[in-house]
């Protein structure tokens, strides 16, 4: 019996991920700040699915500590697939910027990605049929105007995720690892990032369910890359960034 | 009367730009966490030009808290360039990784450097004739293997300092952000992060001497990127990461 751990699950492309993990029958970790929220989900998921165990536990991935004391609570579990979802962005130009902000934003989206993602390789990379899955963002591979700094993390996730892909095919491990790059999607996360209370400004946009859809597309595909492009199809690719072998 | 700060000035790329901006007559603001050898580095300096003032500054930059305490204390001086040159690498794969040096990696290759560009940004980017320097590496725009996650936080760099550019320039402020991409440098940062006492393995090399040399080259330039490419030419680029103005 093993287990899908989603972090910030609690609403947009995590939680919808959820509820298609447990269409699939995938017992789930279910993992964000809000207890409520994830308690909540747990209870939608049971009326879907009440074959599946759902396990909830709360932490605030942008404190290393409770980041390192989050994959001790997973111990006890047998895991299948990691996903790194959860992360927030800030649109603002960098003189603008609040800097106790932007400190969280680098903690949270690439200080705890970073280390939950070692940990996980340390422990699974030898398992046939494990995955760990780096949500990034189009910004991971095109900086945007105002977004930049957002953009800088997320760049930092796709080298870093893709990166770790090529190493474990080298080795010949059997995990896979891969990057989810969304581009606008209708969530609590583009609301907060952007300041808007609608974004009608945005012509093209994915609502979460569709992203989670193309998470899914990710995960039963042998792809390193699931971007959803500048005309707004999703499309699985091999790594984008460039890579070599030897300096 | 204005200064150039120079972060990470106590050894190899920083220490070899602080002695050529001193043979220009620049007076610097040196900033390490080795206090004696940013004292040794001032008589030098004393002994190449005794008409500059040499202001010594101690910090651990992977600590935020020392970060803004370190911009706090640059408020005294008028300020003309500021060179975030500190950083550190670890080769070794995902798996093996030490995680608290990884950790300790982030916030100094990123947190520290993001915080401190801000800060610089806020008070100057309206001021003719500064600029803002910070120092990626070829692994800011290639991944290179059993380096990944050190080159995730030089994508971060890249992909935030290329943005600030754009951003300053799309604004009409006068203050140029630039990055400094050198390939493998003999340097003490080299043989730490490489885990190796000699660089022989590596064909292609460049001295701190020859690096610093790049720098004033890039400060002297209008462009944006200053890279040491795969042939160990140093070329000076437009921004290499895609841009956009708009999602």
């Amino acid at each position: 019996m093993s287990y899908v751990v989603i972090t910030g699950a609690s609403s947009g492309i995590g939680y919808e991920s959820a509820l298609a993990f447990a269409k699939r029958g995938k017992n789930l970790i279910l993992v964000a700040r809000r207890e409520q929220k994830l308690n909540d989900l747990k209870s939608t998921i049971f009326e879907i699915n009440p074959a599946i165990d759902v396990v909830v536990l709360t932490a605030d991935l942008s404190d290393s500590e409770q980041v390192h004391n989050l994959y001790q609570r997973t111990k006890g579990y047998e895991l299948e697939t990691w996903i790194n979802n959860a992360g927030f962005g800030d649109f603002a130009p960098i003189a603008d910027q609040d800097l106790s902000k932007v400190e969280n934003m680098l903690l949270l989206n690439n200080v705890g990605l970073t280390i939950l993602s070692s940990l996980f390789v340390k422990d699974y990379s030898s398992k046939e049929g494990t995955q760990l899955i780096n949500v990034s963002s189009d910004g991971g591979y095109t900086v945007v105007d105002n977004f930049v700094t957002y953009c800088a993390t997320k760049f930092f996730v796709s080298a870093f995720t893709e990166g770790l892909a090529h190493e474990l095919r080298s080795k010949g491990e059997p995990m896979q690892a891969k990057v989810l790059a969304p581009a606008v999607t209708e969530t609590e996360f583009a609301y907060v990032a952007m300041g808007v209370e609608d974004l009608s400004d945005f012509p093209q946009t994915r609502t979460a369910e569709e992203v989670a859809q193309f998470m899914l597309d990710l995960y039963d595909s042998d792809k390193v890359v699931g971007l959803v492009d500048e005309t707004n199809q999703f499309n699985l690719k091999n790594p984008l960034h460039p890579y070599i072998t030897k300096i």
